[in-house]
């Protein structure tokens, strides 16, 4: 019997700011049986995929895509922040509200030809993803896929990565 | 056949600063075959102690934690910096080389009487795993067992959590 990861999702009023509902899944990943059956939803569309590597942004992306890359026994890498990986990287650069961000990754991190799953927790605006995509391709990977365990519709982070497949686990 | 998995730390002189050797586990993660193995091996350990949750620090210890909770069909909780858990937390303060730092974690993280596994990458001074150990022992969490993929001797870190059974994968 499948279990409504909805019930897992932790719904915060006006945080960070007033009128902002924030999606908070700590309690899906702090319920075993929650995170195993998220994380087998992806396992079987990166397997359909034939993924060879994953990639996520730090540091949500990480708690969703570790345990997919080691139930399919491929490599994981973290696409991080300014001065957190300490061989030669990549930039990307992506617009916030205010200014804008980086992202880093190592320039061995995808092979040439791959095929990448990316990975987040939440897709909202899709800055971060596109960043990461971005940086995927850049070392000559192919984004074969994106998966989220949430997908804030009214963001329309999706119209911004229309061109590659994505999966969302749940939509608010 | 194991892999010996001191061919996938990337070793990086003179780095954050000059005389310090960083160990860098990137190419472990990021080899789908050796990331399996070191998971494999902290799985064990932590199947023997009947571990029923994991928690780390962010962000490479979610790397070495999440995939381990999968396997074992236990939750994960993050512990982080200031301003990254949205809901009502508690925090514990370490000491750096300059200053201080400190880690959150939600306050219904960890259950009372729970056997946790307290996880990073790396065991250097001891600091972020101590305050790690702290916040699950004030939410009345049992830590049965700590895990990382390196120790580095020289830095004394185990004398700073004598009172723990520990795992290390490599030693430096």
């Amino acid at each position: 019997m499948a279990l409504d990861l909805h019930d897992y999702v932790a719904s915060i009023p006006d945080y960070p700011e007033k009128g902002v509902i924030f999606r908070d899944i700590s309690p899906l990943m702090g319920d075993g049986a929650a995170y195993k059956q998220a994380t087998n939803e992806i396992v079987n569309y990166a397997r359909d995929k034939g993924v060879e590597m994953i990639v996520g942004p730090e540091a949500r992306g990480f708690i969703v895509g570790c345990p997919v890359a080691y139930e399919l026994g491929v490599g994981f890498a973290p696409a991080r922040k300014k001065g957190k990986l300490p061989r030669p990287t990549i930039k990307a650069t992506y617009d916030l509200e205010y200014g804008t961000s980086s992202l880093y990754l190592h320039k061995d991190a995808v092979k040439p030809g791959q095929r990448v799953l990316v990975t987040d927790d939440l897709l909202a605006t899709g800055g971060t993803i596109s960043a990461t995509i971005d940086l995927v391709e850049e070392l000559g990977g192919i984004v074969v896929g994106t998966a989220f365990i949430i997908e804030l519709k009214d963001m329309h982070g999706r119209d911004k990565i229309k061109d590659y497949d994505m999966l969302s686990l749940m939509k608010y």
